[in-house]
């Protein structure tokens, strides 16, 4: 009987088991050199410490109350939470004591800080504690706590120390009381998304079902009747009707998940939900959540999804608006929607490799989630355009700070995202440097060494070191736009066609010390053009190559980037590899350029404007701002 | 001696003194019919007479207090100002004794609500009676003021009533003791122009100069140091740093305005100003205001103007942004602003005529003004995008009502924009079925018939009738688009090189009654570029002909008119005149069109969309979006 990705549970690799080089490698020493110790600073600057501090007074109102009824300072354990989880990850690949001693201290004040029933939460401890499960619907308050639960599981996984796991251990066993449809429960879930990924990897880290129940329970009743947040808010004494965001669509509340046919809403919640949803489906075998899933995933990435990765194009609600509808100058595309895409996509391969959902995930951790950052680690994009006049750089910081940690973290975790394993199969779901010690469950133990300039060249080898033979299963992802994939197993050729099962090369083997499997995957430059009811790319076209997307900008290219005309059939281009800018790979092109020059006086005139031939210099989307600063460009006029 | 523009005086024609058939007809006919009653009976909705009747308690603050430290509630008299100037030109076409009754109410209540001193703001009368003169800068004070002159202008034009016109000189009488440099004067200028050009209609319509001696004050002394809006702050209490708008250039008051160099601000108060400016620069023969505004013009005109004489591309400050940063799908383009650059541009023309401002006159006045308002003269545009996703449509109304009553004055009082007169000369800026009683200061008397279907046909005739042969000047504007025009007197041919200057055919002799002067201008169809340097219309092109810029709307054409494609060589258009949307000539041309069925799974793909030959239907700009609802379209793409 052939195997359906259905059958087999797939679970990320953990953190510290995956040590990167290379591209990677170089990103998570920025984060370590730079951003992890920058987070933690900078919310210090904020006052987050004084705020979770018992021996300190309460901090008050420090972050003004805004029209949605809140403060960014109620997600001030996000913030933590993320630079823990960051820090945490950074010290696996860098020893930092003097680091790892700040992140304890903040540990000690949360454990000061929980309260004798397990609750743990700054704001309504300290601030508002009268308030406390009043308003789930806009407080964050269960979000919080899954931030704070993730940082648990990573700062264990990284360090080997519980004192914040068993913390979130007790609080997630408050909640398991607080939250039921029993007497006196609370029959809720959160405005904002997150606990229900967290407490899947709690469940997983310490193979406690009744997180994964608590996890299942906030997905299912999502969306359900009588709503929520209508009789929350009744209880509470506030209008239901006088909701900022109008609709229960902004938190993906406005039916049960499994009836969702449309990604609407706040793009980050939508993803968390999604990761959530896609870990439950995976953990209980769902196919009910499965079918949602993929209906959503397809109304996503066939309507909604930037060729970047980005996703939500509004900053209004920070999320959807119309299919098709994705202006590039204005893009929100926040980096942390973009994050949560990787994270929804790297779920959707729980129950088996399909490269429908890790194409996707490439396609938005390089380009959606990856300009997030600069290469130093010290500056951050939250919003994305695919456009810029000159005026969009990276901040230092932002008034509501999610995505610095949020990319940081992501960055420093790559390698669960890259490897999965299966009872008697690994899976590869991204390429590049890297070396992967992998238990699988049938017994074998894999150090699986990847080397590879990838995504700069498409040669990839890996080698297997294994103490014994071992039967098991080593799958490859092809990526859909790499026509003409080479692959071979200890030099000898393999007919993929015989082994590509969704988009994966399944090798099934016993394999022994030493054996070595080459993937040579050809990065042509490949022009994209949207489908025409993108009106926003209408007469356009991009460039990518491999899974970067790539673009131009001013400091290579001088000012007026819309003046450049792609022809229709592209030139050879030529390859530079760019020194100052993480040695990416920067493409000349031979194009067409509008002159601007000698116009006349009026604005319009009958006569089109003239071109002259121009070469062009495109380089990676997720590098842009890193040099001198203007212009940016990503969709380019295209000859017809 | 050849004369020069600047030699000469041109005032416009008194409103009474045109009557329009035709075009100008139907519109003004519409605006007669229901936009003259709509505007009052709004008023009254809003409670703007309770606000001003004294018989009635105060009304406090209806609308509230915005950020700005204002309410739209500040300027009701504004909009009792334009509707009364509106209800003025139209009992001049179509006496509607009931409508004149109202106004003449509304008057009365003026009449009682002013202070003894002269003074008249029913805000600052009613509602904060302690903050007169306090607040310049915000308060739209004389603003209101400005508004209510020139409604007694146009009322005492149009019925012989005194009464406003009486109410009003009392008021700017009172204007004059209190602004100036002397010994508790105020020497200052209010934040949003408007003021200046009244006191000059003013003074026209009395023969008063020392009104115009005050307009000219308070142009003058704009954005002079110390700066007047600082001073104020400080001395009424108020931060000058904590101004919403940030810079005095949302008002044109950071500099002396002849040192201005840059159209900068919020759109309407720039042309409110440049208006007044070219009425002063007129009256006084003042080279230094006129060259200021030759420069300013040339800045808006070449950098910052939409193809529809739409100006101000944002929202945030409703006003102007880069050069050159035009975008379609979000122009906020103001109908105001345009009408506004119909203000501008006619006063340009006080000193001589001169195509480069009428030709701009007539593009924002088709293209740009009249859209806001739809046929039946029911409902109404504030913003005037050129592309709409379709859901951009008319308003009934809008909760700052100054766009409605603004196009509706403008149409109903355009014959005052189409003839203008000086000593020996008689200049047509426009065309249209009308019939104008001249009176020129050299004592010739003539009625000037213009019989024509323009703007849909181009051919223009003129029947002099006088009573006596007299001699002068007279000036037909040759627009710059119209290769090819022929004119003829009397059937002789005219040598049009022989006789044009600054754009206009001058034909200067003795003109006998029932002489002729045929003028024919081709109404091509003719693509437009915009300058490169406009990143939103890059590979694009818009249709013109003649004065009027076309789109492409869903109901002709169906959804994704991105998807249409013009070819570079423009093929053979028919022409339909539409019944059924004022006969309206549509022009069908063949395109090709990207196809979006079959596209595929992936939003993106290598292939660019497959293109299919097909007709598109392109209807004038001012009239979209008085059918059925849809997608609209002005820039389409063109082919490379």
């Amino acid at each position: 009987m052939t195997r359906t990705r259905k059958d087999r549970q797939f679970r990320p690799v953990a953190v510290p088991d995956v040590e990167l080089g290379g591209f990677w490698g170089k990103w998570q020493d920025a984060v370590c050199q730079s951003t992890a110790e920058t987070l933690l600073d900078r919310c210090v600057e904020a006052g987050m410490l004084k705020a979770i501090d018992i021996a300190q007074p309460s901090p008050g109102i420090v972050i003004p109350i805004q029209p949605w009824g809140g403060t960014t300072q109620m997600f001030w354990d996000s913030d933590l939470g993320k630079s823990i989880e960051t820090i945490a990850y950074s010290l696996y690949r860098r020893p930092n004591p003097e680091l790892e001693a700040r992140a304890d201290r903040i540990i000690d004040m949360y454990e000061k800080l929980q309260d004798k029933d397990g609750y743990l939460n700054a704001w309504f401890q300290r601030v508002q504690p009268e308030r406390r499960w009043t308003n789930l619907r806009d407080h964050h308050e269960l979000y919080c706590a899954g931030h704070l639960i993730e940082a648990a599981v990573a700062y264990y996984q990284a360090t080997g120390k519980r004192k914040l796991l068993d913390i979130m251990c007790r609080y997630a066993d408050y909640m398991i009381t607080v939250f039921g449809h029993g007497e006196g429960q609370i029959p809720g879930y959160c405005g904002h998304e997150e606990i229900e990924l967290a407490l899947v990897k709690l469940a997983r880290v310490t193979g406690e079902k009744k997180y994964l129940d608590l996890s299942k329970f906030f997905i299912d009743e999502r969306g359900t009747e009588p709503h929520f947040f209508t009789e929350e808010a009744k209880r509470d004494g506030r209008d239901p009707e006088n909701f900022i965001q109008k609709t229960y669509e902004y938190g993906q509340a406005h039916q049960p998940v499994r009836e969702q046919r449309q990604v609407v809403g706040h793009a980050v919640r939508a993803m968390y939900l999604y990761s959530g949803m896609a870990d439950i489906a995976t953990e209980y075998n769902d196919d009910s959540l499965t079918a949602a899933l993929e209906t959503l995933w397809d109304d996503l990435t066939a309507k909604q999804m930037y060729i970047t990765g980005g996703i939500g194009p509004s900053a209004s609600n920070e999320g959807f608006t119309d299919y098709y509808d994705l202006p590039n100058d204005t893009a929100y595309a926040e980096t942390c929607a973009s994050v949560g895409l990787v994270f929804w996509a790297s779920r959707m391969l729980g129950r088996g490799p399909d490269r429908r959902y890790a194409d996707i995930m490439e396609q938005a951790l390089y380009n959606g989630a990856l300009p997030g950052l600069s290469i130093d680690g010290r500056t951050f994009f939250y919003d994305n355009p695919l456009e810029s006049s000159g005026k969009h750089h990276r901040w230092k910081w932002h008034h509501c700070p999610c995505c610095p940690p949020n990319i940081a973290r992501l960055v420093t975790s790559i390698g669960s995202y890259m490897y999965a394993v299966a009872e008697d199969e690994i899976a590869v779901h991204l390429y590049g440097e890297s070396t992967a010690r992998l238990k699988l469950a049938n017994g074998a133990n894999v150090e699986l060494r990847q080397t590879s300039n990838y995504p700069w060249e498409g040669a990839i080898a890996f080698t297997a070191k294994l103490e014994r033979p071992a039967k098991f299963a080593l799958s490859l992802r092809i990526p859909e736009w790499a026509d003409g994939a080479i692959l071979s197993v200890n030099g000898t050729m393999i007919d993929l066609s015989t082994v590509v099962s969704d988009g994966y090369a399944r090798i099934e083997r016993e394999w022994a010390d030493g054996d070595r499997v080459e993937l040579d995957l050809p990065l042509e430059l490949r022009p994209q053009y949207a489908n025409p009811k993108v009106r926003q790319d209408a007469g356009r076209v991009a460039l990518m190559r491999g899974p970067l997307v790539y673009c131009v900008e001013a400091t290579d290219n001088g000012e007026d980037l819309n003046a450049i005309v792609l022809p229709r059939e592209l030139p050879a281009a030529e390859t530079t590899v760019l020194k100052d800018l993480n040695d990416a790979v920067a493409i000349d092109v031979a194009v067409e350029r509008e002159e601007t020059e000698n116009w006349g006086k009026a604005l319009y005139r009958k006569e089109p404007a003239k071109r002259r031939p121009a070469r062009a210099r495109f380089v990676p989307y997720h590098l842009w701002d890193n040099r001198a600063p203007g212009e940016m460009l990503v969709w380019v006029q295209s000859d017809k």
